[in-house]
Formats: structure tokens, sequence, C-alpha cells
């Protein structure tokens, strides 16, 4: 067996497991990483693209900022719109100076990929059958193939940044956990495209025909979304049929600005709000999907994960340069008070804005709920007091610190 | 037959129609209120007691305010409390300047009734087997019997005061009216003693053990809430039982504030949301509990029935001074938007305060939906912005004018 030695083994090669290596890096803390999978196979995943403030501030913390800066566009508002009528929340004005940063996830990867690359660190790609041990231990170590080859690594700490459907979370014993869970009646259709998105910032539209999302990377490249029943298949939405409906769920006065295209990537996902608790396990730190999923309506999926690593970082950085091995025990708490905000403003803005006549709601009866909602929205967008809530929550709320 | 006729027949002498004949009397507009009980028996019902500022000033434009004025208490704030954490909402200072006024149902309904009284406006108790005509065409009339003699009142309009169980609503035929419902899986176990409440402003407490309320009519006189099962008869709570368990359910601070003393009064009741769209059917007006029911979490009940009766003030003036018929078409519209409004904050109120767990809970699965709730009030009662959205509704949304 061949055995190696690292402070921190971190369990996924994805943003959160890289940004965390570059911080623990940036703080003389050792650290590898595991990946299952290529590093190709890896930057090939769509997904979110809006980076919260809390988020920039980290990757600029790690000192792989530079291009995000260079090329991320500030969105200082975001558009919720019902059917023809336009609700722009400035997020800037509302919040008195905060903002997110539209900039793919994809790109960031990347970016921190390089990083590791030149610093030297080691991440370990194609990383069959991992296996993590005596996480309740004082010497936890964790198993992996490679080349059909057997390796140990033997480490202080694990961060499981290795997704919902990884490893790490099945480590804790099913007894000692506890998952929450809302699987929604409906899917989102994506569709990538080479093209000018239809506007400057993000419009989140319900209609009638239901809710659509019109979303981007950069100027050149646009992420737009339809809600389909979760019976749907992606053969049913060849390319003409998806920029047809797209165009009746978008609002009139945008309509016609919609720059159509081949599509590059074409799926279908489906919404779901997932929790697990505790997020710490002895020596084991659950960090973003792998302890906790929302559906993407209000973009928190990499933004929670962002502030789990905060989070780690401060715990780890406080262990190695302070001596206090206690403070890990803070871990769970203050990362899941953050994730259930991030959980709840997903929920919610899904519930909102979502069309569920005709379909099982979960609850009070489809057409109940649905007035609910559309009180809802009216209130939030049409009262100062509900934009706040709705700016300050889009944002990001503040990362908190360690006792 | 006896023959009679009116401008304005108003069905129901509860505070909603007391308040409404009083306002159209002031316009010189003549109006007659059939109720079907005794008017000891209106008085006698138990119902809330906080006014927001739009009621208050409704009753002050009907010139029946006096007492209310005198006898009032304004509350500037009311407390969410947590266990034994506590969260004062500071009515006043968020809204800047608004607040709430303690003044007890049945006292706005005797000084209406007086008012009633004194101005020599009819009002016919115990008319029994209610039912109205042709509300459709210009000649509506409504028949009843009393003392076996059958009656007729021909009218223009005729306003639906007669709450829930009332004729009013029934009389819209099944087919041109939706109604939508939500009935929640616990109900509210009521006491009302003549002993000083335990606090000076209301204190709505969530406690693992269920939902509490301390409120109050007067300085001498409390009325307690709490949270029990469906299945709970007032039988299995004797007063002591009672007494125990509300200590228990408020915060440790408050908890040895509590006098205790005999129950006037004891019953328990279901919550429920309920709105009968529209509310307006050829000259028939719903006006409050006869439109839509709230649970009473929030205080609303009472309160969105006020805004009924503004609306209808309203139409009514503009038909009778101005001759513009037309108007009443707005009715319905303006009303729902704030029922809504009242329906969904009473919804969410009740969502966030109660106990969920082992209830069957209608929609995501208890645990999930609790942890949503606590995040909710997380995030509500500690954040400005949250608090904010509390206040602005708890004090009332404005009233709607006509177009």
């Amino acid at each position: 067996m061949n055995k190696s030695r690292t402070q921190v083994a971190i369990i996924g090669a994805g943003p959160s497991g890289l940004l965390l290596g570059q911080l623990l890096h940036k703080q003389g803390i050792s650290n590898v990483i595991l990946e299952r999978v290529t590093g190709d196979y890896v930057l090939g995943r769509i997904r979110a693209g809006i980076l919260e403030q809390g988020f920039v501030n980290l990757v600029r913390e790690a000192g792989v900022a530079e291009r995000m800066d260079q090329e991320g566009h500030v969105h200082d508002g975001v558009e919720l719109c019902i059917n023809d009528q336009r609700h722009r929340i400035d997020l800037k004005k509302l919040t008195g100076g905060d903002a997110v940063v539209c900039y793919g996830q994809t790109e960031i990867t990347l970016d921190l990929m390089n990083a590791r690359k030149a610093s030297g660190q080691t991440t370990v790609y194609e990383a069959q059958d991992v296996q993590l041990h005596d996480v309740k231990s004082e010497q936890p170590y964790v198993t992996y193939t490679l080349e059909g080859e057997t390796h140990r690594l033997d480490c202080d700490y694990i961060a499981g940044c290795d997704g919902f459907h990884g490893v790490s979370r099945q480590t804790i014993p099913a007894e000692v956990r506890t998952e929450f869970e809302r699987v929604y009646p409906f899917g989102w259709l994506g569709l990538l495209s080479d093209t000018p998105p239809v506007h400057d910032e993000l419009i989140y539209s319900k209609t009638d025909r239901g809710f659509a999302l019109a979303s981007q990377r950069s100027s050149t490249r646009s992420r737009y979304y339809l809600q389909v029943p979760l019976t749907d298949k992606v053969e049913d939405w060849p390319d003409d049929a998806f920029w047809a409906e797209l165009k009746k769920r978008l609002p009139a006065s945008v309509r016609d600005k919609l720059v159509t295209g081949p599509s590059i990537e074409k799926s279908i996902a489906p919404l779901r709000s997932f929790v697990c608790e505790p997020m710490q396990y002895g020596k084991l730190f659950l960090v973003g999907d792998a302890a906790h999923i929302v559906p993407p309506t209000g973009a928190k999926g990499l933004n929670l994960a962002a502030s789990d690593v905060a989070t780690l970082y401060k715990v780890m950085t406080r262990v190695y340069r302070e001596g206090d091995k206690d403070c890990i025990n803070q871990y769970s708490d203050i990362c899941l008070r953050r994730v259930w905000h991030g959980e709840r403003f997903s929920w919610w803005m899904t519930n909102m804005m979502h069309e569920y006549d005709n379909l099982d709601v979960n609850g009070t009866d489809a057409q109940t709920f649905q007035r609910f909602m559309e009180s809802e929205l009216d209130y939030f967008l049409n009262t100062e007091n509900g934009q706040r809530v709705i700016a300050e929550q889009y944002v990001g709320l503040p990362f908190e610190d360690l006792k």
C-alpha cells in the first residue's frame, strides 16, 4: 500500500474543495484533494454563475480573483416579473451598496485549478473507491484506488466537498444524522447557448404558462431555464420548441430582444431542498452540496458552499495557528444557521415564482397556495420593506464569525 | 306581508354591520339591519381586541370613538417569543409612528349598538329565515320572518355582514364563486378571566410544547390561548390544567408574573383560512367573515372586516352622492387585494409560531417545514428589515382608495 500524509484531506475537486485547498495553502496548512473523476469532467459541469459578495471576497482572499475581477459582470439589480409586469430589485440601493457578480462556476473552477497547479499542491484525479476511516478518532485516514493500486492518506481532518452523491455524508452513521428534504413537483429545463443575453441583468419570470429564468454566463453566453413537468424529457424539447416557449414566458417588453441560436447543452434537473444535520462528525466536515442542496431559484447553491468554506477555513486556521482544537465543534452550528437561511430563501423564491395550478402541490391545495404566493409577491415587490428583504438575502446574508 | 323600503339592507348586526350602518347614516344613506339572534347574544360573543389604526380611524369617522379613545390601550409593540427568548417588535419605531389599540370587540359592538339606538335607525333582531332575492336585478329585496309574520324589505343594495355561516355568501350561486380554504391541524383553547394581564403588550409564544398567546381585553381582563390538538375537548382542560400549561409556555422572565383566576369563558376553536371570490354579486356585497376567515394569529379578523366596510362605505357614498353606479364593480377587487394580504400574514404567523412536529403538516414533511419556520423566525426577528415587515403588516397595510 502507498502511504502518504497531509494535514487536511479534501474529498472532491469542485469549486468548494479547490477554494478551501487554496485558502488553507495560503495559511501554510497542507492539503491533498482526491477527486473521483477527471479535471475535464469537473469543468464540463454546467452550473450557476451568480456570486455573492462574500464569495467574491473569499476568492480574493485566496488570491485567485484576477480574471473574475476583470471578466465578471457586476449586477446591481435583478428583475422579478409577473407576466408582463416587471419589477426591478435595485440591490445596490436597497442594501446600501451591495451587488452580485455574474461569473460562471466553470470559470471559477478553472481559475482555482490553475492556481492549484501553479502552487504545486497535490490533486489526485480519478481516485476510485474513496473511503473515509476512523473519522471519530485522532488518526483519521482516507483510502482510495488509483490505476489499480491502493493508497492510504493519513490526515488530521477531512473536508467532505464531494457533493450530494459523494461518500462523505454517507460516512456519518445514519443514526446520528437527520436529513431534511423537499422535492418539488416540477423540474427546470436548461439551455446554454453562445448568444448574447436577452437582458443585462437576470430576469426571473412568473407567468401563467410557468416559470422562466433568463440568466447568463458572460456577454456572449446565455443560460435560460423553463419550468417543465417532471415527466418531460429533453427529447420533448428541440431547440425551436424551447425558444418558442421561452419567448412566451418573457415579459412583452423583453421578448423581442431575445437572440436564439443552437444549444450547447440542454438538460432537465429536478428541484430539491435538502439539509443534513449535523454537518460535522468527529474529524469530518461536510462542505457544500455534500450537506445541502437548494433549488436554483435565487442562485444560492455555490454561495452556501462558500460560507461553509469560509467557516471551515476559519476553524482550521485557528486550529493550526492557535492550537485551539475545540473550535472545531462550532463548525456545524455556524454553518447550519446560514445554510437554513439560504434554504428558506430558495424555497420561498421557488414557491413564489412557479406555477402550482393543476400540479400536486404538497400542502394547502394548489389554488389556495397559489393565491398566498400571489399576495406574497404583491407585498414583497410593491413595498420598500419587502424589497429590502429580497435584496438583503439575494446579495447574501453576512458570514458569521467563530466564537 | 309587511313591506318596507330602505337604501341599503344590512344582514347581520355584528361590528361590521353596525359600523357600516353608522357610517352610511352619517352620509344620509338609509339602512336597516336584520339580525338573526338577539342583541345580547351578539354581545356575548368573545372575539379579538386588537384594532389597527385604520379601524380606529373608521370608528372615529363614524362618531363612535369616545369610549374607545378613553378606555382603549395603545400598544406600541408586540412580543414574539421563542421558548425563553423574547423579541419585542417596536411597532411605533419600525413603522414611523403607527401602533395598535387594544379594545375588546364586545366593547366596540356595544358602543355601536348604543349609537345606533340613539340615532333612531332600525335594527331588526331575531329576524328568522332571512332570504335575499333578485340580487342581480335593479330591485333586490330581502324577506324574513319576525314573530311568525313574513316581512319584505325592498332596497337598492345588500351588505352581507352575516359571518361565515350566514345566508349572504350562499346566495351567490356556487358556479360563480370560488372558495379557497386551509384548515390547520390544531386548534386554540381560549380562556377569559378577570385577572390583570401578565404583560402590558401581547406575547406570542412559540415553545417546544406548542404555541401560546397572552392577550387581553383591558387592564383587568385577560385572554389567553393554548395550541391544542383538534381532538381535545374543553372538558379535558379544567382551569388548573390550563394555567399550569400556560405557565410552561410563557418565557421564564414572564412566567412568575402570571395571575390566575377562575375562567369566565373557555372554548376550543379550529383555525381556518378561507376566502370567497368574488366578494360581490349584482347588488350584494359580502363584508368581513361572510367572505373571509383568518386564523387568529396576528389579530387580523375584525381588521379585515373593517377594510371591507371602509371600501363599501366609499362605494355607497359615491353612488348616492355622485350618482356613479358603476363604481360598485370596484368593490371586490379592492377588498380582495387587502384581504389576501391579511390572509397571507395570518397564515404566515400561524405557520411560524405553531409546533408542527408530529402533526400532519400540510406539505413539506413536518420536520423540514419546522426548520424552514425556525429559520424564518431567525431572519425576521433578528434583522431590521425583517422586523419592519412584521411591524408594517401587524399595524395594518393602508386602505386602498377607489379609482
